[in-house]
């Protein structure tokens, strides 16, 4: 648990540097990010290489005691190299290229690209890699921001082309797996294919997903190029790369397994304004974000890191960049650090030292104001800096970051891409989903752990698992053999990994665990929404939005060997008759997306079954415990009070009375 | 009255083929059509023919007792050959290229693709045109469908010169038809114009008019290019072209004269979702579908169809090309069949007989699932093919489709094009309106013939006139000729047929049966709407919204040779005085859009002027009336009972009492 | 005062025009603008001009005793000059070329344009520049009307590029006023530079403030050519240009100080529909606009004219360009008109003589309809030309245009683009506050100056600053010197010239006025608004919205050559305890944008302390004084009387008793 802080020495003065240096050691920072966007800096002229300052910049920021964490600065490259490479530029949707002058100028497939990157990233590695000071190192900054995982340039296609040549063998292979005799869409030649828009209307949907995941390979191999570099240059220095929040435009599960500290950049107003939230819940949580959000996040990137996450970039105030952009309440600059460390950061890194007074960031806080005062955030990292000792001190027998929780939820970024191509109904938002069952089982008390597909299941007592539309063939093999009850959102097992429908229909590889079969499927409207009974303790009515699967129930399931027919239990019905969830062995599937109050007390009944207390907790508390604490986050306008259970000494951070914005810690 | 399901043998693996066909026939079902995206499949390199594989699956379809209808390929040219003609492809409004991927990448314009359609159609139709199990032809498919009557291609423009040139001679002419003087728009020849797009600032309206009577005219002339040639090879054989619901881009009337056919396919739910209902509508009817929209479609394509019209594609489940798409409730299939066949229908083909589990449309249901069993639709359609049974064997005589009912309503779409291209109102949407005036006239019981402004009127009581701004020179005489009383909309005569105000200002050419002139207009927003005051049975307060005409009353008309000053009756005004609506002779005449309850009341008092008499039957029930027989359907929530005064055994389908979603019909 | 009109004798058959000319007098017209979009007549081929029918329409109005606005024809090159020289033509920011086919088809960049306008320029002024009739010009048309004032083309980007050399001398004095360094950004010359579009993510805000600027000085620069050219070959005779409503795209400021006259095109209507109102205030004022936006105009354009300003087109009926386009209520074509004389016009001139029966503006009506008779604005445009008569009889000793009003409201375009291109809150839209202050102001009675930041303050005794984020570093003396209550809004000296935020903080250079930063800001989402608690009059709670400058109070500050602590008087709180309105000396520093009653008290108070006394009018009655008379204008539904204290005889328009849309107008 360390702090640190995004810096721009170039941005400033060399005459600031040294008292930049100081007061961020007396504030409590351990370490220091730079450089990202320093390219035209580092080689103001096509190869003539300036150090100087950045020499003297690291190692004023080295005397001082602090770590520095080193970037490569390919997210902006220069002026002059887009004038000598234009292919360089990525293309958008429209046809039209995206220009030169704000950030991440780049297409992920161009070759020029890619070999001015590795060039440069030699350049730095090579100067910085043994450096005292660089104690970790981050490729790039934020992969894809912009929509900038995809582009449609002639030097996609091509890549493209042969990416499906390896993924196919022949030309044969796609046009079955594809289908593409559905509307003379056959191709004779891998060459005859283009890229998946512009289309007369809707482009392939098998195609549209192999495109996709074809950027996002494109994505891990320039990562991976980076980080070879570094580990030739720099070995045993951490390498990282600081992801975005909720953003699945590639498999971040990919290119973390190249890295070894998985980061985010955390910005919980700007995200709240930015989502799907309704406006009234954009009002309840204006100025602290909601309660779920950056948790969410912290146990998405905790479940991909090696080394303990990192969040590389804490809001520290207002940003600029959301449609409105309100401040933080004072206090949640330190809640959101506490609820980081909670989750089992390693470090809370503010972004940035100082407000800068120029550029698109102009309006973006920082830890000082541009006229180099203290901002509130300054204060509040200095008492977290401080509460830190205190917890750290209290730690019997230091901390373990691999706790694990009795409670999984499965997110899957092809899931999401899969959705968005595919979606059946307008607002069928993968994300929002996800986000949405995480929320109820943390309001529920659970600590939850967000992995892969492909993680291993074993321990878990409750596996919860969004729509999940392919399904691998051993998944349920796993989920069996987990022990764990599992909750499965509707559409699961819905498509092969062509995008099909799979032979026996949803849902697919499931149904050895489940036997239903979902012989239709609804959208609904917005203004629409099926009652539903819930059986559950007690009669309970709710509502199901979005979706509805129609379920045949029964099959035959092999148990033990023999062949035997099976039906699910019944637990909730539409008002039309129609299962709305059922339940096999451990295996409960949901029809629909239910209201928020029926997912929570289906998910709490569920957890009960899997002998896991849930403890309500409404909308305004959240609770975490780690390495021997617990942590109380008060989200909402009144104030919490501890248990009288625990005892005062317990209490190493807070009090036992949490006021608003207010988190308390105890010994656990 | 027959039924049909449209099949993809090109799909699924020969070795189902003949169960399919012996499914088909034992479910009632008695043609298919075929082939219509199958282009790739039987050209699958240029040049090079593979024949097999459908000589085949005719053959098989036709062993089974089932007609075949045959398709032109053309909506779907395959890869190799838009590789070898780039300029086949249109081009959208934006300036870009629409590609390859999806379908109906096409420009009518082309002279390549002409050339090529040419081809593949001599081709299909050489083969089958003499095949014994072809019975009809359907030419491409679903003309337009995704915006694409319109292209600004070259090659279109190049056309739209000739075109151009043929209609005006002179471009002296174009200047003055145009006025292109406005602006100094003025050309000094034809070769001087372009598409009428991307311009600064609107573009002239009379450009914009012709540039779309030039696009539909293309499609006439492409569509008659395949009627030609299938005639040539296949006489006899009926030929259709399945248009498409409340599509009015290209001008069906003129299409349709060249066809025997005229074919539509219905999907009620996706229609709904797609159009200008308001959301509470959409709710009402979420799983109904609105119960005037097919019925209106049903009534567009009987009037221009030489033959009795059919449903080429019924939709028979969920689709999956609306923003949301939920399922028919249980009957609803059953409900739409016989809906269309007691409109005059010869047959309803289900749209697709079993669901595809690839590409674009794999969400759309079939009459069978994609693990090939029958879905809810089957049995509908085996009931209602018994039922057909039902009803042969109880007509008397035989059946007539071309009974004329009293009541006619005039569509037409230039009129559409013309308030798209200068609707002086943002929310002047000609199709809405011409369906509000048909609900309001099927809510009162009437069976309604839709018609061209050119149709004969004779015989009819009542013709209904949504806004027309463009009226034929001898439409007033034919009008006053029929002896109906006529309800003529507002905007009515407001145009030439160059796009220019009337000289005598609207009505126009009406003026000689409307002794009025209306000397403003007014659009009006979506808040406002105007107190109007109806003179009618009893005073009636109601509702203009949209538009205002505001009407100077009187003028000099020719009655029996002499001219005579004459001042219409009011009988209805807006709260500022202005007439709302006011009679002369037969002829009513709207000054607004009124609200529903106000424009059947209308409806109601002229109808009994009219000699016929209204029978209000709400929003849920529908009555219709043909070859003898009286069917009753029931799109609502509660069961609706038959008079006493029908006689047990005259109820041929159904019982007295009629679920929701359900149909009866009686002898009448 | 006079009246006149906007004539196309273009547009009508030659034997017309006698009788036109003489209907316009008898109507009491004194001035005819013609020939604004008539090239393509004027020069029908190119090189070939055809004066004839122009020197006889002119002569016609001449000889019928009316004087002629003539213009240039430069908003409407013909389609040859385009076909010879595409590069006319304007790029979008799409960067597509913005075609031919409407109006104002040219960059203002293009030199193929500027020497063709040079050389129709030279011919027309050459021609009628003595002509005996011709006793006005305009210059081109409605500049920047659709969006023209910014192009995106190679020959923009050229001259950009030279605008930028010779606005910073070196590329390194660029890079550190625009602050390139931030995302490396940094240019080595100024060919490196493109225009500032297209690019991946927000362009830098300097980078588009500057091409704004550059965009607006090549508006000042072409126009300044035709000027030239027209005082060459026309001396004597004032030249205009018509610019448009609450337009801000261009310096106006910079342009009118070419002209003799600024004038407006006022179209209240059409306005109301398109500005931001609310539903609710645009059904209020749906057919008489809202009172305050043809006034704020007339201000508007009153400042920058060096003679009395006209309204050079006035809104005589519907229009056919709003969304929605309703008519005018009977009386408001008078209203308007005399309006715009109480607040100081030369001339209203009547948008058109009559009604175009083609092309894009068929549907916008003149004084007379398409069919040639008296439409409703014909008669109101006599009375008002009866009542003139009236007005100057009355009038002792000529009236004076120039009499000064205490209250002075400073508008400026630049703090329009810069909230455009650099919100912080996506609806900071600055004229919508600028208007706000205003009504406010004119709610209280007052008459209002609207004057630019560099214009003289003396005299005046409030000023009202709305948000103004760049500050001359003279304003705050002169502010100072002035003497006047001063009324700041929020974000006021937040940016450098170069859009950076001063070194110490805003309120920038006005620090040395108010002893106060603004350390932390927020924009607000339209669902959020803030308690703010007044203590003015007693306590008053209001509304704060969009936006809060959180501000820490006191600096030192110079006080007679001494350096003294000062801190401002807190005179209104946020619930968070924050200021929200603070007062130091006389100047009033507002933290938010409060809802409009608040506004208004607050604005009453101040007025009060500055010794002039508001007379609240509500929303529906106006009040303009002027030249000895005071005019009493009624928007509202109900009637108005006028003071008892007014004797009758004083009375010179209207009555006592203001029916709704009534003027009446006293001497004073």
């Amino acid at each position: 648990m360390r702090l640190g802080v995004c810096y721009y020495p170039e941005h400033w003065p060399e005459a600031m540097w040294k008292d930049d240096a100081a007061r961020m050691k007396a504030l409590g920072i351990a370490q220091v990010r730079i450089a990202e966007f320093a390219w035209s800096r580092i080689e103001p002229t096509p190869g003539e290489f300036d150090w100087g300052w950045l020499d003297r910049a690291i190692d004023t920021l080295g005397a001082a005691g602090l770590q520095v964490v080193m970037c490569t600065p390919t997210a902006t490259p220069p002026k002059w190299l887009i004038d000598q490479h234009p292919d360089i530029l990525p293309v958008g949707a429209d046809g039209r290229v995206r220009g030169f002058g704000s950030r991440r100028h780049y297409d992920f497939s161009s070759p020029a690209y890619y070999e001015a990157s590795r060039r440069i990233c030699e350049a730095v590695a090579a100067r910085y890699g043994q450096h005292p000071a660089v104690a970790y190192w981050q490729t790039d900054n934020e992969y894809g921001c912009h929509q900038t995982v995809v582009s449609y340039s002639p030097a996609a296609v091509k890549r493209f082309r042969e990416w499906l040549k390896a993924r196919y063998g022949s030309i044969d292979a796609l046009n079955t797996a594809w289908g593409t005799v559905f509307w003379s869409m056959e191709y004779r030649s891998f060459d005859e294919i283009e890229a998946p828009v512009g289309t007369v209307t809707e482009a392939h949907p098998s195609h549209r997903l192999d495109y996709q995941r074809f950027a996002s390979d494109e994505v891990q191999r320039y990562n991976r190029m980076q980080v070879d570099i570094l580990r030739a240059h720099s070995p045993g220095r951490p390498i990282a790369h600081n992801f975005m929040q909720l953003f699945m435009e590639f498999d971040h599960y990919k290119v973390a397994a190249d890295l070894d500290v998985a980061t985010w950049d955390s910005y919980p107003l700007g995200a709240l304004d930015q989502q799907w939230f309704a406006p009234e819940v954009k009002a309840r949580y204006l100025r602290t974000g909601h309660p779920d959000f950056a948790s969410f996040n912290h146990d998405v990137y905790r479940g991909m890191s090696k080394l303990p996450f990192w969040v590389m970039e804490q809001q520290p105030g207002p940003v600029n960049w959301a449609h409105w952009n309100p401040a933080p309440l004072p206090g949640m600059v330190r809640l959101w650090s506490w609820e980081a460390f909670a989750h089992g950061a390693g470090c809370v890194s503010y972004f940035r030292w100082r407000q800068a007074p120029f550029a698109q960031e102009q309006m973006h806080a920082g830890l000082n104001t541009p006229d180099n005062r203290p901002d509130l955030g300054s204060a509040e990292a200095a008492r977290v800096a401080e509460e830190i000792e205190a917890v750290l001190a209290a730690a019997k027998g230091g901390r373990d970051f691999d706790v694990k929780t009795p409670v999984a939820l499965v997110l899957d970024y092809e899931a999401k891409w899969l959705f968005d191509i595919h979606p059946q109904g307008a607002d069928f938002h993968y994300p929002r989903f996800a986000v949405e069952y995480y929320s109820a089982l943390r309001a529920l008390g659970f600590d939850v752990d967000i992995v892969s597909v492909h993680a291993p299941l074993d321990g878990y007592r409750l596996v919860v698992v969004p729509p999940l539309p392919i399904v691998p063939d051993d998944f349920a093999q796993r989920l069996a053999n987990s022990g764990a009850q599992v909750v499965i959102g509707p559409r699961t097992g819905s498509k092969t990994v062509d995008l099909q429908i799979p032979a026996n229909l949803p849902p697919g590889p499931l149904a050895a665990l489940l036997p239903l079969r979902v012989w239709r499927v609804e959208s609904l409207r917005p203004n629409i929404s099926e009652l539903v009974r819930f059986d559950m303790d007690g009669a309970h009515e709710g509502q199901a939005r979005h979706w509805r699967d129609l379920i045949e129930l029964g099959a035959l399931v092999t148990i033990a060997g023999e062949n035997e027919w099976a039906v699910p239990e019944v637990r909730a019905t539409f008002s039309d008759g129609h299962p709305a969830y059922v339940k096999s062995g451990t295996v409960h599937y949901l029809a629909s997306l239910f209201d928020e109050a029926s997912t929570q007390a289906l998910f709490a009944r569920v957890a009960r079954e899997a002998g896991i207390t849930p403890q309500p907790l409404g909308d305004a508390i959240r609770v975490s415990r780690r390495g021997g604490f617990t942590w109380v986050f008060n989200y909402g306008p009144g104030t919490h009070t501890l248990s009288a259970d625990i005892p005062d000494e317990a209490i190493v951070i807070g009090s036992r009375t949490i006021e608003p914005q207010g988190v308390s810690a105890y010994r656990s």
